[in-house]
């Protein structure tokens, strides 16, 4: 298969992380016949510091023209630390998945067996517990009407019926590839927004007699995630919701640097890792990279290349096995590897496999 | 002294643990020489039979003409399981909220050693856990103006500088009271209300040197009550992310039956459990009266009487200490106590201190 990558490095380690992705993708390519060309482009802090802007035209051409968007993180200390900043690197990001409609994120959680005790919560809760969250991505408050000025502000969370029905789609269309079990988290005793959410996912149920329907509040559901992770299978919910729920369960499987995420919607789809650019430790080949070649894996699955994707997989976890762990998961007095020895084992692993 | 208490015992199991908080308030009176009244009032579904109305006129007058309001819980599942219900019970506690000025909701967050097992959180990183959570309770998307046809729906998160100067006043404060470290939670990064809050946070600073003051992003703020939640002090959050965090701070403890709060405002302050209404218990003697008799007991210290909070503290942690629990804090194999026989318990433990 012939597949146009376009290829958004970013901020911190978001280049050091998106090497390893582009190797394995690399060694993927040579071992089954594929043909994976790339194009790199700018976004974040570093076009903001190039052209003043975070996710500038020319990147999103590259985007649209590309068949998949490889997308590693942006973010910057220089940023958050000036309140007088106009142009942001985060706004790259929401311009981005605006401007490809990137409604969908998906997010896996999944748990390591090998990494629960890097988990806050109790082994026994999590052990199997394997759901995924689908974050809708363009609207609600993100992108309503704003208003500041030194004395009132306001934000406004607006959804509107093919916002909510082509998101409710997606999420009902997952459960009925995986467990056929739906739950629709939302604050509908409060909110007319989730109202509205809770009408139209009522409404499409009778399309999908086949997946077990259930609604949560979002309240309620910050604390079953916690309590019961195995209860879920795949929960959809809006996008502020989402935001907190989605790093809320990503960091309760102790892997943070592992959870990868696809981003669907109208244009080219999007892969990323979960976590940020964390510039603290930027060029000192420490971060994991696994999240990013897990988003890789994601990727080639996207295209329907599923034993390209477990292969992958199946690196990974080997890795994980062997120890061959950058020192936030390696084990109590194990060698900590850094971020290009863990890419190199892995497409090692796949070259020999 | 003398109390006026407004008595809200509301639906489901909230009149048999009210029982119990008014019979700890009547022995903690007998014992130091005070002199507690009680008014009761209907609201919540039992409001809504018996008036048409969840939060009645004249329980509102009742709550005026107190010096406290004692709240159990209010909803019910034939409201839950009717999308046409006109009125709810959830919005009479809105309307008393809002009707008596309530706009700082504290909850505190406290582990207890005996209890840590219950925790979906590893016991190492609670133990010592300790902070406050003050959630804005009056303002924010709650109140925001909404609006809902068949094609779209919208609630507007507005917040003005008056309403975020008094709740950050008695979050600097209460920071000052405690270990003078307050984390203002907000997502300033994309909401027009959070910059605002930012903004005023930072203006006031300065009036409270005493106070290390930090930052942080709800998404992430998600994630560190877990993963670090000895970090905390005083957290101030808006009302829906207040919603959120405080639902997951109540449940990582491991006793959602245990955590009482208090809300403060304009008017009558009122005192009431964290947890819901429980209808599925109702009348079963089966419900944890502990928080609602440690809502008692920040009544009491509300107004000084900080003997007898201790004294009511102490009551409880004696009654865990004998194992006198309801179920589902028992420990494995002990003997399950009912809501009558804990209260009775402590009442009697406080007439033998
Ligand atoms: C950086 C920020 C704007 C972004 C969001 O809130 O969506 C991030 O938290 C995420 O979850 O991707
Ligand atoms: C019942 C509901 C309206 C309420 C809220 O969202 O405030 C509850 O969840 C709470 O936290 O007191």
């Amino acid at each position: 298969m012939k597949l146009k990558i376009a290829v958004l490095p970013g901020d911190g380690i978001g280049p050091e992380i998106m090497k390893q992705g582009v190797a394995v993708m690399d060694v993927i390519a040579d071992k089954f016949g594929h043909e994976f060309t790339y194009q790199e482009a700018l976004c974040g802090a570093h076009a903001i510091d190039a052209v003043g802007n975070p996710y500038p035209d020319e990147t999103h051409e590259v985007c649209m023209n590309a068949d998949a968007v490889l997308f590693a993180a942006v973010g910057d200390l220089r940023f958050d630390n000036d309140p007088t900043a106009k142009v942001r690197p985060e706004q790259g990001l929401l311009a981005m998945r605006k401007k490809l409609g990137l409604f969908a994120n998906v997010r896996p959680v999944a748990t390591f067996d090998c990494l629960l005790h890097k988990s806050p919560l109790k082994d026994e809760l999590l052990k199997g517990a394997d759901f995924v969250v689908i974050r809708e991505l363009t609207g609600g408050m993100y992108f309503g009407e704003k208003y500041q000025d030194n004395d009132k502000a306001y934000d406004t969370d607006i959804y509107t019926r093919p916002e909510i029905e082509r998101i409710l789609k997606v999420a009902f269309e997952t459960a009925q590839k995986r467990r056929k079990h739906l739950t629709v988290v939302d604050k509908a005793n409060v909110l007319a927004s989730s109202r509205l959410w809770r009408q139209i996912a009522k409404e499409m149920e009778p399309q999908y007699p086949d997946v077990n329907t259930d609604y949560m509040f979002i309240d309620n559901a910050s604390m079953r995630v916690l309590t019961e992770p195995r209860f879920f299978d795949v929960v959809v919910t809006e996008n502020t919701f989402g935001d907190i729920l989605t790093d809320e369960t990503s960091c309760i499987t102790g892997s943070m640097g592992l959870q990868p995420s696809s981003s669907l919607g109208e244009h080219t789809p999007l892969f990323e890792p979960v976590h940020g650019s964390w510039p603290q430790a930027a060029g000192k080949n420490l971060a994991n990279p696994l999240a990013e070649i897990l988003s890789a894996a994601m990727l080639l699955e996207h295209f329907g290349l599923n034993k390209e994707g477990a292969l992958i997989r199946e690196a990974v976890n080997a890795s994980l096995d062997a120890n061959v762990r950058t020192p936030e998961i390696q084990v109590e007095g194990g060698k900590a590897y850094g971020t290009k020895e863990v890419g190199a084992w892995i497409v090692d692993y796949i070259k020999k496999a």
